[in-house]
């Protein structure tokens, strides 16, 4: 196992002024190839914080990565103080220096006697190209320990990364990397899940790591192991104990899921949103070629629309209310004739933060219909106006879901 | 001056798993209220890199805040951490604990039993609601430090954030803070809007600070200074210049600007999305009291709809096909008209990634259709499919507005 400290310096960072997106950068592209991330730390452009980090992260880790503080301003202090302590000389890049002389020249403006700076780097080192910049990136070796510096712009430390870095990195570390697996569940909670498949990993798989992570969208289960062999037993196991609630794999959406349904099977979809007001077609139709099979549908947010499109009856609104079971229902029915749609799809309930009808909020019902029959769903959603609208949505594909891999 | 460390805990998030946003969000709130960051270090779910980072943190800053490790699983280790750090006792708190079992109740299933941990907290501490969650939000106090505990799911954190810690430190620190003020622009580039106004900050407000936040709904505008006047002036110059391009100021979104405008001239709006497929809907429903103004819409992403419910005409379609002025201007009308609303709006273009009609991707024609008059806009976005429907959506929008503050 190799692990990695990702030090990211940048005082304009600590005040909010630029959201930093270089660690994450950093940690995809070194996780792949299979190491760990310890830790990762922001600090301001100070000499002595980065001492501290440095010295810190020396005594933890393999490799160190420091983004930012290699360019000409008086706050660029990483190579300056990485130079002083680990006692480099320093000397001027003559490649570097021609390329900063070259870029003035075109310019036809002096060389600015600030931007030679970039040009000085620490002896030993091993310089890597920035083909978008001109502050290299640098890997300095101190016995087993490699560190490595790279520029704060996002572009420039993306393609040093990717061009450099990462096959350094392969070529010096023979490692194998983790295999993952992500189970992607709707309609069953972190504790629930837990309770279900928590002695598999205790038990069976002890080698295996199982991680939650948990969106009011559903819970995404991640298995990792070193051994593929142990993943794909652990993930048959847990797919059997928890089928239902399973939707895909990896990277797959529910929506997507809920298309590739409806195109297998050769079926239309129209939707009749209420509480849910667009968000559901617009899942629909974040996904490319949704066109095949989604008709479209109807944001019924007052009661005449509800009425005059979906067919709703007056008595049942006056009866029952436009959050009920009967006026799901009726929508969904309603929405499926008008488009001439093979599954009509239905949401209507309190998103808040206030409700009318004396419904609590987060009361969601979700009407299905398709050509054999028309079911009904009741929700208590928890959250603010939006999630609770993400969730109705998202309970509303999985009932399409449901339907379809029933039938 | 105060200083504040953030620590981010989260296994998921140095494996890559997950983005971590909730660091930038404490550190923008925090900033504003005068205080200072100090570091940000994200960490694993382990209990020893927690003390030793807390330990370190207690010795450099006043305010600590933690976020993540308080939900229901076995790696949530930070309660714990932190309860046997500082030696104090906890207990089963009743008011969380019916919250939990009041859930359950109406799912109508047992509670698990790792839910209940979530109820389980330190005595002492000041307890901070989670109105969208179990896990509550955690002061504790020792000596002239203060610790702070958030859940790690971003819309909890900010929700405690923004009602219970901010108010909490403003109380407890007499700081000064900068002034800061947002201007919300749409409809211009940052570019655009720097050759307007960049000569303000050089020549006339020197002591001001200003920066840009682009995406691809529009640029915001941040003032800073510590001087309250020169915010003031400065503001009142930029809204001079940028006029016509700016809908509101700090946090006002440009859904919430158009309802008020709605609300405030008695009009109702209906909306025919062909492109942004329920975007445009979502959107102004996710505004509370929505249903006051908005009547609702179709999803017409079929030709069929288009004719059955905006009364699109045929020949219109064929002659210029969907994906034109024409058939914009006509769904505009027809929704208008079906819904017997004051304002119709309508989209449509081609959101990719592949084409019919041989038009090209990026290509969208937004419709709208008052009493008085019917206006229709050619646009043409770059980006993937999601950004160009929320381009498109974000720009019908601003018709509106632009209609709406014309009128």
């Amino acid at each position: 196992m190799a692990l990695v400290r990702i030090i990211i310096t940048g005082s304009e960072i600590l005040s909010g002024k630029v959201i930093e997106k270089n660690s994450y950068q950093i940690l995809k592209g070194l996780t792949k190839i299979g190491f760990q991330i310890e830790k990762i730390s922001v600090i301001h452009d100070d000499s002595q914080m980065l001492k501290k980090e440095l010295e810190d992260a020396l005594s933890q880790v393999d490799v160190i990565i420091i983004s930012g503080g290699l360019g000409p301003t008086k706050d660029d202090i990483t190579k300056d103080t990485i130079s002083k302590y680990f006692s480099l000389r320093t000397y001027i890049d003559e490649t570097i220096l021609n390329k900063i002389e070259e870029y003035y020249k075109n310019l036809k403006k002096p060389v600015p006697e600030f931007a030679i700076k970039q040009a000085l780097l620490p002896k030993k080192a091993i310089i890597l190209e920035n083909p978008i910049g001109f502050a290299p990136g640098l890997i300095i070796k101190k016995g087993r320990k490699i560190i490595i510096l790279l520029p704060g712009v996002f572009e420039e430390l993306k393609t040093i990364l990717e061009n450099s870095v990462i096959p350094f990195l392969e070529d010096n570390f023979n490692l194998k990397p983790k295999i993952y697996k992500t189970i992607r569940t709707v309609g069953i909670s972190e504790s629930e899940i837990m309770a279900k498949i928590e002695d598999i990993c205790r038990k069976k798989f002890k080698n295996i790591q199982i991680s939650y992570l948990p969106s009011c969208l559903g819970v995404d289960i991640e298995i990792s192991s070193e051994d593929k062999k142990d993943v794909n037993f652990c993930e048959k196991e847990i797919s059997s104990r928890l089928k239902e609630y399973i939707y895909g794999y990896e990277n797959i959406s529910l929506e997507e899921k809920v298309g590739e349904l409806l195109r297998k099977k050769s079926l239309t979809l129209a939707t009749a949103e209420s509480c849910t007001g667009g968000l559901l077609g617009n899942k629909i139709t974040n996904i490319p070629g949704s066109s095949d099979y989604y008709l479209g549908g109807v944001i019924a947010y007052s009661n005449e629309i509800k009425k005059l499109i979906c067919k709703v009856k007056e008595e049942t609104l006056k009866q029952y209310g436009a959050v009920s079971k009967e006026t799901a229902i009726e929508m969904a029915k309603g929405i499926r004739n008008y488009y001439q749609a093979d599954i009509g799809l239905s949401t209507t309930g309190v998103a808040g933060p206030t409700s009318s009808e004396r419904k609590p909020i987060g009361l969601v019902y979700i009407g299905i219909a398709s050509q054999k029959k028309a079911v009904v769903e009741e929700y208590h959603f928890l959250g603010n106006r939006e999630m609770i609208k993400e969730q109705a949505a998202q309970m509303a594909l999985n009932l399409v879901r449901k339907v379809l891999e029933g039938e």
